[in-house]
């Protein structure tokens, strides 16, 4: 077989500057790559016709460790990459294939120790938690900009500065732009070649459904990279029924392209989870074959099996389809956790519970007080909550869209949360029932270390907790509100914690 | 048959002086009484063995529309008692009978009309709502003061003050004295005589379940009465767990003996309800068929069929018992009261939806908002809530269960609602769902009158009406905590209502 190297270069995405927006040059060999990282190779292949449609390119990446297969995609100008994602250290070899080149080509590259702020992938972890790869634990907080990609590059640059001051590791956002309330400016880039010489943009004439605009592509996967770099899990959703344009309503071939073309291309970002839509049931054109049919091209494509999910409006996906890692939940019923875990044996994630904010949309004007509530409710359930703001703003900038700066006041408490979660002993909370208590313990630890007791709105003035006359706790009064935590000593048996009366209260006992 | 007269006694209970703890002497005789008064006629009949058991007395009432019999009851010193209440203005003729008395008394007397704040007793009227007899709507607003009746003659009259100056049309307060936390002193009177010489009264030791105390259901009545002066409707708890005597886990036999006498001793007064049970599955001596032989025992026994109702602990009793008149419901899910009214097709009275206050009971300490919030939230599901509240006190002298004095924020807002239910036109509310909002609306009315937009914590900075160009509307924005009614003119076609984007707020919509 006759072989042929086609402008072979090997890029690591560590050097993050070549890989946006600009045209690929030849550049160094850059023949090592960090655990976790992306190692990219691009290649120049044919032109003729169609070719995000009528060629193929693909990878084999072997290690002493793994072999896995990656099929890549045509980012314009000729230019074909292909992105591995290697999860061991060691020499890595890899051979290019495809119709798009003639021959193959070949290459190797050594993975190096993951540099200390890298732990790889989130897992989900002892059924109804997280963790990194490399078992740190991962506790989701996140927050939810659906469009926050689609706006101009100085927005972009507001809402990264303020991603990197807020308590949220996790971030919800359409690789679709928006059309809704409060959403009517056209998007940054688009995700499809318009052919109209004139006309309205918000229109679905004209777009050509097999011609991708890798702009697009590559200032989203910027931002996917910048998000890791701030230790924000980028929870990519694919597809969303907000839409003027017709991508909403694609063709069967069309949607799978698509589903390919986005599974090809950022499978290799270690922060990927992957949305299967915001709010699918409102997504009419849609039906459950569809779904189940983008699942299977996802688990087929992604060779990492990253996080895999699906948000509702009125009506839950069913939740138990094996596909699905974890339960994305809108719902402001938050009692229901426990309910959910014992039905979906999943995490729970509720990346839906109504926005901090003063809108008319009931969605999007409970206060930031409920918000905390909310979270502090779902958290001590053994669930994950997840922030959204929406206040309204003289250029409609509302962060739970286009991001921007937040003004509300739950991202303070909600990181002081975040904080009471982490020093938990054990890895996430369950729920134990106690006469009328739903207290917080942890989920894999023998009962007994450690008690959160979250009192929500209720305002008792005093509480008893009743143990054994040798095991000593500390306790302390939390005020969620205020963020403040009052250690009230070391006691024992029959302990009587006095409690201020006000609502949002909480008693922390750790065992000594 | 020979008949004698043995000394006949007839009684207006208008005449309130005579009728409590006070021994009967001979009196004039009233021989006119108002409709919907107690017409009370009191003999003196056999005491070998014991009255309670051993023998009968019941009357017969008639006039030209109505003829009802009324079973009376031993009230001690040889005086035995039968109550009637007419329904009807007009000349009724009486013969009283049975094994306690030789022979047959009669008599007649005048019902005159009722006086202006004498409506006559409550019924369930258009379904899921009450009026008086005569027609006029009753919304209930009550209150729960579950032992009231058993504290000291002071504290008693306390409360009665307080319930003068409150908006509570109703309370639910129970014949039995109460065992519970922040009730742990002796009630006043006991409902039975106990036979032990010595020993802890807190025992069941010694009650002869078979004879009553009279003084006990004197004083009772007396408030019945007391109520019935203030307008205030008498929602009797005939039984309840809370028990350290017997009195819930008495036999058949004593069940019924009791049930009957507190049916035959109360029915008469007008602003009687019979409530079942406090929570009652908490009972846990009784079986589904001792509560349907109640029911039997009620019906037969009252004459006026007053309300009816059972109240839940953790599990609703089956309200589709053609015998419960309405449902009354402890829970704190508002948002089923549509459901209800669905699956049950009577009024849904939420009687227990936590309490106003601070004691470590979680029933027990939501805040003034929240308990208003929840009556709003009901009212505009077209159900209905009650009050109570429970603040610690130095001497353990909590409303929901002593009386005496108010000390929450909630009692003013609640009377401003009860301003608003009782100003809108028809008589009760219903929901209706337009996008995304429950709009109360007039139930038996076309839609298009009058709608109360209530938006709970949502803090919607504006909202939009649609309308069309002809129908004009009174807007009114209402701050239900603040208790403001802001008039913001008369408009049509599409209305933007500016809000001040706080919770609890309502906007109230009156056609022209």
């Amino acid at each position: 077989m006759k072989v042929k190297y086609l402008c072979v270069f090997i890029l690591s995405c560590m050097s993050l500057t070549v890989c946006f927006g600009k045209t690929i040059k030849h550049t160094v060999n850059t023949n090592a790559v960090e655990r976790w990282d992306v190692f990219e190779v691009t290649v120049k292949g044919k032109t003729a016709g169609n070719p995000f449609t009528d060629y193929t390119i693909s990878g084999v990446f072997s290690s002493g460790k793994e072999t896995k297969k990656a099929d890549g995609f045509y980012d314009g100008d000729g230019v074909y990459k292909v992105r591995f994602m290697p999860s061991y250290e060691g020499k890595y070899s890899f051979e290019i294939t495809g119709s798009a080149i003639d021959g193959v080509a070949k290459g190797s590259f050594q993975c190096t120790a993951a540099k200390p702020d890298n732990h790889g992938p989130v897992r989900v972890a002892n059924t109804f938690h997280f963790s990194y790869e490399d078992g740190t634990p991962y506790y989701p907080f996140g927050t939810t900009c659906y469009a926050w990609t689609h706006q101009t590059l100085e927005l972009q640059k507001a809402t990264l500065e303020t991603l990197k001051d807020s308590p949220f590791n996790k971030i919800r956002f359409c690789v679709f732009p928006k059309n809704y309330p409060f959403n009517q400016n056209d998007p940054y880039t688009y995700p499809y070649v318009n052919t109209r010489v004139d006309g309205p943009i918000k229109s679905n004439d004209g777009w050509d459904f097999t011609r991708f605009n890798p702009n697009h592509f590559q200032l989203f996967e910027k931002h996917i990279l910048d998000l890791m770099a701030l230790g924000i899990e980028a929870d990519i959703i694919v597809m969303h029924p907000y839409d003027c344009w017709g991508f909403s309503r694609m063709s069967i071939a069309e949607d799978d392209l698509y589903w390919n073309y986005v599974i090809n291309r950022f499978s290799a970002y270690r922060n990927v989870w992957w949305s299967f839509a915001n709010e699918y049931d409102h997504m009419e054109s849609k039906t459950v074959e569809d779904w189940e049919r983008y699942a299977v091209i996802t688990c087929r494509q992604d060779p990492y099996g990253h996080l895999r999910s699906i948000h509702n409006g009125p009506h839950f996906y069913d939740h138990t389809k094996p596909w699905i890692t974890h339960c994305s939940i809108q719902s402001s019923d938050m009692g229901q956790v426990e309910n959910w875990r014992k039905r979906y044996n999943k995490p729970i994630v509720l990346d839906e519970i109504c926005y901090e904010g003063n809108i008319f949309h009931p969605f999007g004007n409970i206060s930031g007080q409920e918000l905390v509530r909310r979270f502090w409710y779902a958290t001590c359930l053994g669930g994950y909550a997840q922030h959204g703001e929406t206040y309204i703003h003289p250029e409609d900038i509302l962060w739970w869209s286009k991001g921007g700066v937040l003004y509300g006041d739950s991202p303070p408490r909600i990181a002081f949360l975040r904080r009471i979660v982490s020093e938990a002993p054990g890895h996430g909370f369950k729920t134990v029932h106690k006469w009328w208590d739903n207290i917080a313990v942890p989920d894999q630890e023998e009962v007994g270390s450690y008690y959160l007791f979250y009192f929500d709105i209720t305002r008792p003035a005093y509480r008893n907790f009743q143990f054994d006359d040798e095991t000593l706790y500390k306790v302390e009064v939390i005020d969620t509100w205020n963020m403040t935590i009052e250690d009230q000593g070391i006691h024992k048996g029959d302990i009587l914690v006095n409690l201020p009366g006000r609502e949002y209260m909480a008693v922390r006992l750790t065992k000594q």
